[in-house]
């Protein structure tokens, strides 16, 4: 199965980082590749550096003819393509996954797509700290984790062609039901967005009064706080459509704050050594895993 | 006044990275180096690197002859080791700096020193993933805020004196009271580690049911879980000598968090963007100035 995947005509709904990369990973991979844009000066330069074959910004034309679809815009803007999708633009047997952050209201809007459309949803676990098209990277996706979720309507068939694209993009297809795919990202994702927007905040109050507290902040704070400078309106799509889980898990990181914050304040430094100890090996240890996997 | 130090007999009592990297820099510095540490293997690389002149394991004997004695060890051997210089093992117009990460509690043991030993408390902001001597990097101090805290007994010659010897290191000398340095790094270092371990422990306790959070983490979550990797010894005893400061951070925090909570349960997201957009903002211009200074 490895790398047999093959498109006729691949269209691309959105050339920011993520599309953008994947027309250069799939480049050798499809016979034709369509970029769908609204910003002109973006699909002038997915045509001049050779990224796609043809690019517009009128979405129906665009995936019109095409045998593969992928939507790499926002959330909410995949699932409203999705709702006007479903007015029968799609050739049968066409096949569409989207790169959404979020799984859960993208799969329940891809069940309601024509039977005969193959739609499953999709997660690469993957990016850069800017993105645009000018960031784009043809190995952005190699070795990268790939959430699949199906859908309660994706055939088996789908689920194995899906399979077969994410294999020669280079990444890694895990497949996993939507649910489960959206409490793990409000954990490793979602809730750190949320830590460092709101350490910067905390941070930025104080130096209202100081200025030494930006002047003197270095490296901790700079990896700390980098997700804070994340797309706000990327993140609050995100955020929105995932509001359960998200509170479910600050909820527990309250819990173990507040633990921490007793030992503390109480002086008992050798119950807090205790608790600190093993956080510090389940970060090495995955610290470890992680660079070995990449 | 620039670069103007030099310092006979210079003794470093740690070799770890923050004073093997003061050796490398100061090589050019000092016509003798001693370093001081209990580890062998320790004393015995900074010897064959030609890092320091002399080292022992006997602090009295180490700092015995020194006209420069730097203090490189966590906050409360720092604390200890004032304490017991108190017994006169320093010569006249001495100047002892340290290098620990708060600095109220050691100023005040500064300020008991015999008359006529210079104590002046300092604070570089740098340092590295992993500690260790292996990890000694001549440029490690360059273009870094270096921070100065007199202390109430510190004399005007002996505060120009640790200046011009922080210059000569390669940093920037920042002068500060040390409740003023302490309230600071609470925010830029102490709030981001607790957030950090706390991040990974509730990650932790939910992967103990499902391996795949461990899996698909990446970057984000690389980022910001990276100081819960951080020393647990050094960081409890930064803690537990700031603790003050830090619950009052934590309890900042705590507002912020809920604020930004409480938007997204009730899906405002106007008001979470526009609460989100000047936090973006503020991170954003953070890191481009702290990268313009680097």
């Amino acid at each position: 199965m490895k790398a047999s995947f093959h498109a006729r005509h691949l269209a691309i709904v959105g050339l920011g980082l993520m599309g953008g990369s994947l027309a250069l990973a799939m480049r050798e991979h499809a016979d034709r590749i369509t970029g769908i844009d609204p910003d002109e000066r973006t699909r002038c330069r997915a045509l001049e550096h050779g990224m796609v074959d043809c690019a517009t910004d009128d979405l129906f034309e665009g995936v019109n003819r095409a045998d593969v679809v992928l939507l790499a815009t926002p959330v909410r803007v995949i699932v409203e393509m999705l709702e006007m999708l479903i007015g029968a633009y799609l050739r049968s047997n066409t096949l569409v996954i989207d790169l959404g952050s979020t799984k859960q209201d993208i799969v329940d809007a891809m069940a309601k797509l024509p039977i005969g459309v193959n739609a499953v949803g999709g997660h690469p676990m993957t990016g850069k700290e800017n993105g645009g098209i000018e960031e784009a990277d043809e190995s952005l996706y190699r070795n990268r984790p790939f959430v699949l979720c199906p859908s309660r309507r994706t055939t088996p068939a789908a689920r194995l062609h899906a399979q077969s694209f994410v294999e020669t993009l280079g990444a890694i297809p895990i497949e996993m039901e939507a649910e489960r795919h959206d409490q793990i990202v409000a954990g490793i994702s979602h809730l750190p967005y949320l830590l460092s927007a709101t350490l910067v905040a905390t941070v930025a109050r104080q130096a209202d009064n100081d200025r030494a507290y930006w002047e003197l902040a270095a490296g901790g704070f700079r990896d700390t706080s980098r997700l804070a400078a994340s797309d706000v309106t990327m993140m609050g799509d995100i955020l929105s459509t995932n509001t359960k889980a998200v509170a479910t898990l600050l909820a527990q990181f309250r819990m173990q704050l507040a633990m921490l914050e007793t030992m503390l304040i109480a002086g008992d430094e050798e119950r807090l050594s205790e608790s600190l100890q093993p956080i510090r090996k389940a970060r090495k240890d995955w610290a470890q895993d992680y660079e070995n996997r990449r």
